[in-house]
């Protein structure tokens, strides 16, 4: 018993924590969810240039796709600290909190991800591209399938 | 005459190209618009976060500055692919397009500047990432004055 009210305690304090840091990062939880949605706008408008050299609607130039893959990686790392306590809604479905745990590692799966990508778009191998590139959609599709409300 | 007519078929010709690679980088005017925005937000975000350092609101942290300065210099080179020609709306002026070379002129200074903030806080010395962050926000402030409705 005393050892539940222990992990209890410091759960409730790891949480204040938390909220305390998303305080001091946004000063709003609306500033929270224009930050992630930004984030993920910026991270998705690159990715899709790289859709487009995939599916042979532009040319591959791999300078183009290096930068464009370099963004992505950069970006992916960046929309989650958007999701903390307190910031519910936008897009966001309350499965977001209410399962962190799978949203937290949907999040690692899409940075390894993306760094796949990165190391394939800096080689210039357009085929190690194309196949990184499809991990990548479906990390982004695993994620939105159970935590992004459908338009 | 003639030397007229070639230039102004130039500008021509030059205006279609760049309207073609807009129309390719952004399906619709309000996407170009839309990401725009994202990317000053993201930008503008972390430059707060260095400035609520700088302003001794939060303990310097040399990593979180540098991480925090490198987003913004990564970011900083995003937002103008967004102004393109038919992109009219949103914050910005129409000057942005009546003035356009001053508006390029003043995204270079942006850049020059996040850059040497970049490097500032690489180094990790506090004195001359408040510098930079100074000189920084003067290049936000200069364009904003100029381009930006004011709300």
């Amino acid at each position: 018993m005393k050892r539940k009210l222990i992990a209890i305690s410091t759960v409730v304090a790891l949480t204040a924590i938390t909220a305390t840091v998303v305080q001091a990062q946004f000063a709003k939880p609306d500033a929270a969810i224009k930050y992630r949605k930004s984030a993920l706008t910026v991270m998705g408008t690159h990715f899709a240039r790289i859709g487009a050299v995939v599916k042979g609607e532009v040319p591959f130039n791999k300078e183009e796709v290096a930068k464009n893959a370099a963004i992505v990686n950069t970006m992916a790392s960046l929309p989650w600290q958007g999701f903390g306590p307190g910031t519910e809604g936008g897009d966001a479905l309350p499965s977001v909190w209410s399962e962190s745990a799978k949203f937290h590692s949907n999040s690692e799966k899409l940075q390894a991800a993306t760094a796949a990508l990165n190391t394939a778009a800096q080689s210039g191998d357009l085929e190690a591209v194309k196949k990184a590139f499809g991990a990548t959609g479906q990390a982004c599709k695993a994620c939105h399938d159970d935590f992004r409300k459908k338009s």
